[in-house]
């Protein structure tokens, strides 16, 4: 837990250089476009502790598997992200001292990241060791318009002396993964070439043969004069850079711009890169800094537009939220069904792999609501297209007729994990794949996705469960063995209720949508069944009986759902119960003691329970979150949201939001320890969630948006935007009421506390609030 | 499964020279002598496929733990059985042609491993590249008289040239495990030295400072005259070498001695090793190669006459008794109680380690009856003096007040082992170290070791039980939560019968041997209760509870014991009705399938009823055995002896023989295709056991040996020695009667067939067969 972010309602803002904070604000302060990214570090060489991070998304390398122990069915490959070439850098040496602020005297230190117009911005005066002193400002950005470029303008101010400065900025393709499993390098260089004033180095990645250009051009101004000195090109491996002096004049800025450019052989042809590159450039060249930074305020402005949340009178909770919708939308932009959104999104390399469950859990809501439609079509697209590696990957696991198994983590389709209770046994993450079909559905209507992508894939899933669950002559019923569920603080445990509900829901929902096809669609259903191999009745036989004939544990004393096959036999703690000293468990307690423990990590029975709400009356609800709640240690980023909307849902309102503030700042003040491996981007979805679906209280039935809102106490208002077939929706709550403000023409039905209301094309309509 | 070596009851032996083999052979034909030993590696240079490995017993190195993903309570590190110095290499070359087989044509390869007397025989013809051709004769064995030296006498004889060899005898250290987790080489050079006729290299491990020297001295003669030749040292770091020039005359045997020691910072002062190395040597140099074989002769009949199995009627049967139990005198002989018994002895590398619950499970049983009683005393006093690391492992992992929980594997008594589901959770290794004291003093009537040292030991062990059990509100029983049994292909169950069963055991067992040392020795009983913190009232209060209301699963329907909560919804197939090409599983399904089948690696419940026998019924162990055996894959080389003896216990003659088999040549045949990385050594006991206690059905019952022989179909005869209380017994079982002949003058009682006999001094009392 940390506390050294100032609060602000539109910026992150660090005042003072403390170089034991500089690798979480590398995180916190991180860029993106959803095509490339970096860590926030300096421009200036920096010999203090960093972890230099430049990504390019959709580039990654299988790196060989690292295991203490080898089991069957293994992956031999962890698809690692890409720490990619340093388009940044500009090293500056004034009379030969070099600027570095691990060995000068660092002062008005400041950063911010400039939410509402998407830059980054860093000034300081700093102290050479010779006693002089410069000032500098540093502006930098992806650009979010042209996203292939990113840009800076670097100036830098003599204090106290005249003199001569010496500046190159390069580009550093001479890097590697701090993950890499066995210290290698993950690139080689194909060509480099300096330019008149810029330069590109074109690297491929080893094994999967990525090529990557990597540019730049630099123009340099005085005191709003441009000046032209002499550059000299600097090769290195896989490096190149253009020196050039510079008479640096008292109290006087030099401006140094550096425009790059990142392109890549998945959007063009690999042997045109270094042209393309160049092009790109030039363009953004010859557009120059200011119309950019034009240009990325107004793309921002577009986004906040259909995204933006707006928390009054608390800017501590506005500063959060907006941190999190600003990072999601730096990280994914839906524009490509090739890319997904990574852990780390560009704020880190750890976890590797760009896609986990959380994408259609977490992400999906937020993308559904504040986004085009296309961008949860080309989420689901993407697990379509990687539809085949999943049936291959559920066959080296001795499944078959097209049963599919979806990886844990993944970058391209195949398994990367390598924990055997992970990688074999999480499998709920096919269920979460298929409710995303169907939460896509019931939010867009887009019953033709079905017909088109969708069943294919939810018949593959189904197969998978019908051949996962096996008959127990014992119980006379089908049990579920050998699972993890989403409560990974348990491993190969039989008959977890979440997991065995998911089956049932995803054979029965394969089933319904195969009856809608046929219905709707009988020439595409044939050609789906033969394309499947579809034994219509024989397969749907077999799913009904499995439906019919399941096991779910469940406790007849207490009524509730049973997490698993001998819950119970736990000693029951909780959580409120234990010492403080042993918190967090993950970090505290042998693995074996966490497993034998009755603690839960996540939402397990609860996040069923929040899928399936409607299948559920209130005191079944109330039941398992009093029972299961007090037992949930919360150790995952993504377990506070779901806990936040059912709190609401169940009308505590206190606990709603105490559980939005676990997640809302998780980040921002470093709560789990880990911010300087990077931000937890998925889990910021959740945060958009506890407002939306918690406070908010929305959900989406039969083809209509509901709200159940309450305000939080601490807060005047709040107010969030919600696209909606088509119009798109601001939703203001405060104590005057519920106002449903139409921002486009489109009208649209609503219910709102049960009471159904439209709110016609550029209307606003006030409810009173509960 | 491989079938070329040759049958005979005293020899393992090789025909011919098959490179793909080399590396079986090495492991087949490994020497050893308790203190050190190696594989059967080539003395000339060999540029074929092979693993090179000489090892010194008790010289470890701590690797760094290598996992894909760290749990909290894994171990750092691992410690490995070290590849120490190669002191058996010899380089020829001949007119500058270097002798390697890999490059020759070879003639008539023949391997020995000379059981009967320890050594190691190979001869071969070669005809070189020139077409030169040689005969070679080499003999080496690691002496058991003189147990820190080896000798190797190397001749070779040209055929159709006269010639000159380069001969070079070394000392290589330079060498690395293959099974290093960083490729990282374990030693340091501390000195090297060469003399008149010889030198050594001393070395020391990294981390773990332990030194070693490795010496030789060289003599040459031919045809039978003694040569000097001018010897030329050879240095190269962590090398030295003598090198010399002979005149090679047709036909004339030219004989290279070869006398070596490895003298460690164990047993001398790190500093003197040089100078002991040397005296070492010289010692063995001044007896000479031929006396040094007659005395390594002696020392093997010796051991032959306490241990010796003798099959009638079935060579093949014979040669792998023989062979299993040379193997185990290979490996440990007892003399040290700092040592113990590694899984592949001095025959590979692979696993590290030294100390698994094999020991006291399967090799106790074996040295107990075949080696003087102070052997398995050593191996008990090897856990007491590791009882503290014991304590601080069961630390670690939560547990509190002298509670221990010994380590899977070890070397100094650290955790090595890193899968959490076995080190954290396959914690029945715990019971078997307390059911070996319980083994050790039924078979020695050694009560006193209880006292000295063996209840500090059980009632660590059984606090540690105490507390690994919770109380279950919902059963009102005491439940073991997330455990791994014997049978490793389940992890993290829950109430595994064998695990609870070994608890309860151990309490109780601590109880009465509390009880006992309190009435016999009640002053050191005051001193051990003081010494371990002993809350006699509070503390047996608690077990007999746990005791009494454990739960221990239990199917009323089959009335058998059940694996473990919800073995029987998985889905109840048979091993004889898996698919051939389903086999071995652990090679062709993945693990999650595995782990969900029923199928069941090695003896689990059965392990349980094979070591509390007495507590079962005959038709409960039928049950137990008719229902277990079926799913029983016996993919683990501890299983099928347990599965024979009770069979034999149960009367199914046949098979129990067909288990007997499957073990009695499993390195031998290359059952498991592994045996190129070593030996299994400790299940070599197994087979052992297979007999005695299966064909002989030994027992100790009320201070006596019974046994209940049969006489497999196949054999004529067998018979085997049995050492108890002071007395040697010869057991044979054949058609004409189980004739039990006393080979001391020390009287000993005896039941067979339920019908009790005495047998006086060096008398022989027949019984009739059943």
């Amino acid at each position: 837990m940390k506390d050294y972010i100032k609060i602000d309602e539109w910026k992150i803002i660090e005042e003072g250089f403390d170089p034991h904070l500089n690798k979480i604000s590398e995180s916190i302060f991180s860029l993106g476009n959803g095509r490339m990214g970096g860590r926030a570090n300096f421009e200036e060489a920096y010999s203090g502790d960093t972890l230099q991070g430049n990504y390019v998304a959709g580039v990654y390398y299988p790196d060989k598997t690292r295991v203490g122990w080898w089991k069957n069915g293994y992956p031999e490959y962890f698809a690692k992200v890409l720490n990619a070439a340093n388009w940044v850098g500009i090293d500056i040496a004034i009379d030969g001292e070099q600027l570095d602020l691990a060995k000068c005297k660092v002062d008005s230190f400041y950063r911010e990241l400039n939410m509402q117009e998407g830059y980054l911005k860093r000034t300081f005066t700093a102290t050479l060791p010779s006693g002089k002193q410069v000032s500098v400002e540093a502006i930098r950005f992806c650009s979010m318009a042209d996203d292939e470029t990113g840009a800076i303008r670097y100036t830098i101010t003599p204090l106290n002396f005249d003199g001569e400065a010496t500046i190159t900025p390069y580009i550093d393709g001479d890097v590697m993964n701090k993950d890499a499993n066995y210290d290698e390098k993950f690139w080689d260089e194909i060509s480099k070439q300096a330019w008149e004033n810029g330069g590109y180095v074109q690297l491929r990645t080893k094994k999967t043969g990525f090529e990557v250009a990597t540019g730049m051009m630099i123009a340099v101004s005085q005191d709003g004069k441009t000046l032209n000195p002499e550059l000299k090109p600097v090769e290195k491996e896989k490096y190149i850079a253009q020196k050039f002096n510079v008479k640096l004049i008292a109290n006087t800025p030099l401006n140094i711009y550096k425009y790059a450019a990142n392109v890549s052989s998945q959007n063009h042809e690999a042997k045109d890169l270094p042209q393309i590159a160049k092009a790109t450039i030039q363009r953004v060249f010859d557009k120059g800094f200011d119309q950019m930074l034009q240009e990325q305020a107004a793309a921002w402005a577009e986004k906040w537009k259909h995204n933006d949340i707006i928390i009054e009178g608390d800017a501590s909770a506005q500063q959060g939220i907006r941190f999190n919708i600003f990072q999601l939308n730096q990280t994914y932009t839906g524009e490509d069904a090739r890319l997904n959104i990574g852990p780390k999104g560009f704020t880190g390399e750890k976890y590797g792999g760009s896609t986990y469950w959380d994408t259609e859990a977490y992400c999906v809501p937020f993308y559904l609501a504040t986004a085009p439609q296309k961008v949860t079509r080309n989420l689901l697209y993407y697990r379509y297209k990687q539809l085949d590696k999943a049936i291959e990957n559920a066959k080296l696991l001795g499944f078959k007729d097209g049963a599919a198994l979806y990886p844990m983590v993944t970058m391209d389709g195949t398994e990367c994990h390598n924990e055997w209770e992970i990688t074999f046994e999480e499998i709920h993450r096919n269920g979460a794949i298929a409710f995303a079909i169907f939460n896509y559905v019931r939010y867009t209507g887009d019953h033709d996705f079905l017909a088109e992508f969708g069943w294919e894939v939810l018949i593959a899933i189904a197969r998978f469960w019908s051949q996962r669950v096996n008959w127990s002559e014992d119980r006379q019923q089908y049990v579920m063995l050998g699972v993890t569920g989403p409560n990974e603080y348990e491993n190969n445990i039989n008959n977890n209720w979440y997991t065995s509900t998911m089956a049932t829901w995803c054979m029965d929902y394969a089933l319904t949508v195969a009856e809608y096809i046929k219905s709707t669609h009988p020439q595409r259903f044939q050609e789906l069944a033969e394309k499947v191999n579809y034994r219509e009745q024989e397969e749907s036989q077999k799913f009904r009986e499995i439906i019919e004939k399941m096991y779910y544990p469940y406790d007849e004393k207490r009524q509730i759902f049973l997490q698993q096959d001998g819950y119970l036999d736990k000693e029951q703690i909780l959580v409120k119960d234990l010492p403080a000293s042993d918190r967090p468990i993950n970090q505290k307690w042998s693995w074996d003691r966490i497993l034998r423990s009755c603690f839960i990590k996540q939402a397990d029975v609860l996040q069923g329970i929040y899928f399936f709400e409607d299948n559920y009356d209130i005191d079944t609800i109330r039941r398992n979150f009093d029972f299961y709640e007090p037992r949930t240690v919360h150790e995952s980023s993504l377990s506070p949201c779901v806990h936040a909307i059912l709190a609401a849902k169940l009308g505590d309102e206190a606990r709603a939001y105490e559980f939005y503030l676990r997640t809302s700042r998780l980040d921002l003040d470093d709560y789990n320890n880990d911010t300087e491996d990077g931000c937890h981007i998925t889990s910021m979805a959740g945060t958009w969630m506890s407002v939306v679906e918690g406070f908010g209280g929305m959900r989406v039935r039969d083809n209509k948006l509901w709200f159940n809102p309450f305000l939080p106490a601490k807060w005047q208002s709040f107010s969030f935007h919600v696209g909606f077939r088509g119009a798109l929706l601001n939703i203001k709550v405060s104590k005057a009421g519920v106002q449903i403000s139409n921002q486009t023409s489109t009208e649209v039905s609503v219910v709102v506390y049960d009471q159904e209301g439209l709110i016609k094309g550029n209307d606003t309509v006030t409810f009173d609030v509960k």
